[in-house]
This record gives structure tokens, sequence and C-alpha cells, in this order.
């Protein structure tokens, strides 16, 4: 599928992407943060370093998010298989240099696990925003895969004693764990704000 | 981290892989079921239908699982982070050709998932073997990184008033929902065989 809509909505509730990129011919698939402006991804360049190091210019990717909304248990083995919704995004990523472009960037990494989360903390200070690489890939050539729904067994199978259906897999967020500096009165993060 | 006992429980804990393998220099990264024997992760054919095609012999492969298991919220944006565990091979996957090797690889698969499912569900037939491929690579080549713990802020930024720490995540399973053929009195799948 390739409607926006669903790409976006996709992106929105994955909390990590895994970016492909080849040196020498040899894949390197690493988990990184990311966010998204509009039909613009920001990837987290300190896992790309690797890639940057070797790669001024553009740079061919593939970057994927992947959620796992059920295990689907068949009667045959065969016909096991999993309910997810992904994403695939083909493309080149350029380095974001502009500094409000980059300071943009961060801002969305921030928002995205948190919304607001950004306009309440300390921002980047000009050290940190050198030491962070951001690269950008625009969402020309992203396509969804989703599946969902009951498993597929064979007419032949439905007799079979053995238990078929889905088991709904959710993410869950335990309560916050503060650290040893929480300030007196400072309240805790409202779990309602991450939850997708 | 390179030790392999760590390797294993990251692998035996993650429900898909992300493949990675490029083609003429653009990469794809694709999501997967995997299973592990051993010091072997097999890998769902299917997936790498594109790479089959193109290369009857062995290919470069990255195959990655991460886990997150929190939220990391700082008190400044540059803090920020996500406490997980990831694993990375690097290797040349080959394609399993031998029916009893394919046999153990697909027994694998479905026991990933749930173990000992295998055993109570109608093993492949013949059709269903050959409509089914399965990539073998060695954890040669892989390694681990974990990040836990609190956020790292620097001293000057404790006192801000702000809360900071780490929201646990965590992977659930819902009630599971039957399809509509399931036998009477077969009892549904007790979820802590899933449970990772």
């Amino acid at each position: 599928m390739y409607d926006a809509e669903r790409i976006h909505a996709i992106l929105d509730a994955a909390y990590v992407c895994h970016v492909g990129f080849a040196i020498d011919g040899q894949p390197y698939v690493i988990p990184t943060a990311f966010g998204r402006v509009g039909n613009l991804v920001f990837i987290h360049g300190s896992a790309a370093s690797r890639m940057l190091r070797s790669l001024a210019q553009g740079v061919a990717v593939c970057v994927t998010m992947t959620l796992i909304d059920g295990l689907v248990l068949a009667r045959s083995a065969f016909r096991h298989s999993m309910n997810y919704r992904s994403v695939v995004i083909l493309g080149t990523a350029r380095l974001v240099t502009d500094p409000s472009e980059k300071l943009e960037a961060l801002r969305c990494f921030t928002n995205h696990v948190v919304p607001g989360r950004w306009e309440e903390v300390r921002q980047p200070n000009h050290k940190e925003m050198l030491s962070t690489s951001v690269l950008a890939l625009p969402l020309d050539e992203a396509s969804a895969k989703v599946r969902s729904g009951p498993p597929l067994d064979i007419e032949d199978d439905w007799s079979l004693p053995v238990w078929a259906g889905v088991v709904p897999v959710q993410t869950q967020f335990g309560e916050p764990i503060p650290d040893s500096h929480v300030s007196p009165g400072v309240p805790v993060v409202d779990k309602s704000r991450f939850t997708r």
C-alpha cells in the first residue's frame, strides 16, 4: 500500500526504525531513533556514523519500521504467521547541515517519543548540536505492508484438535522509574503522553 | 559485547529480525521470522525472495534483532535515549536445500514463537516444504549492544524542574482470539508459553 496517510500512521506509532546501508557490498542494519515532519523522515546519524564517515555525499538507504500486532497460530506449521504493520522506505539520505533544519529534526526526535517533551527540557547547546548528526530521507518511495485477521488454515485442517487464532501483542509501559535527581514537587511524566 | 550466551538470550527473546541485503548497491531491510539452533540462525526466505531470485549462491547479509526496554527521559533533549538490547549479525547466508535441515529450520521457526507448537500442529507437506525457502546464517560475526539504566544528565541540569528517569517498555499479550473453526473442548493456548 502506498497511501501517505497509512504510511504516516505506521511511522508515528513506531519507536525505532532499522536503517540499512551497504559499504563495499556488505549491508548493515542498525536500529535507531527517528522522527517525521510531513513527507520527510529524519534519522539519527550516530547510528550511521560508519556510513557517514565513508560517504560525504548522499547515500542509498533503506529504512524500515515494523510493529508486531499479533501472533497468528494456525493448525498447520506452514500457516503460522504474525500480524504486523511495516513500512519500507527506499531512497537517498542526505546529511542535514542547515542549523535550523537540524534543530527542527532534533525537536522532532524528542517529540516523536513524548509529544511536547522538547518544549519542557533544555534544548541542545552548540557543542551538543555539533556532536549529533542527522540524515533526512524523503518518503517518496515508501510502501506499507499490513497483515491482520485470523490464520488462514486450509479446510482439511479445521477439525484438528488444536487451538488456532490470534494472540494480540501490545506494547505496555511500566511504572516510570525516576532517577536520583528529580527535584521535589516535580510531577511524574504522564503515561498518556507516550501511549500509542 | 561478543559473548554467545548474551547474544543467544537476545535472539531468543525477539519475535522478528530485520534482514538487510543489497542489490546493485541499493540496500533492502525486510522484517521476517527467524529461529536459532545452536550457533546457526535460520531466516525465512520469503522475505528474501527478491534476493534469492537474483543470487543463487551465498549472499552478504546483515541480520539485526532489537528489543526496546525503556524510554530514557532526560532533562536535556540531547541526553534522551532508549534502553534496548540488540544483536547485529554479519555474514553470508546460504540457501538451505537439505530436506532434513530445512525441516529442522521450520520446526525452529514455529517453536521460536510458541515452544512446543510444532509438535501439536500439522507439519508441512511436500508442497508446503517446496514453497518455503530458508536461509542459514552462522553466528560467527555477531555482536550485542545493550543500554540500560537511568538517563545521564549533566550535573548542571539536575535542578531543572522536569521529571527524568526511565519508562519501562514491555510486550504484553491480549486475550487470545479464537478463529471460527476451533473444535469444541479444545483448550485455549496458554499465555505462559510465549511470554518472554
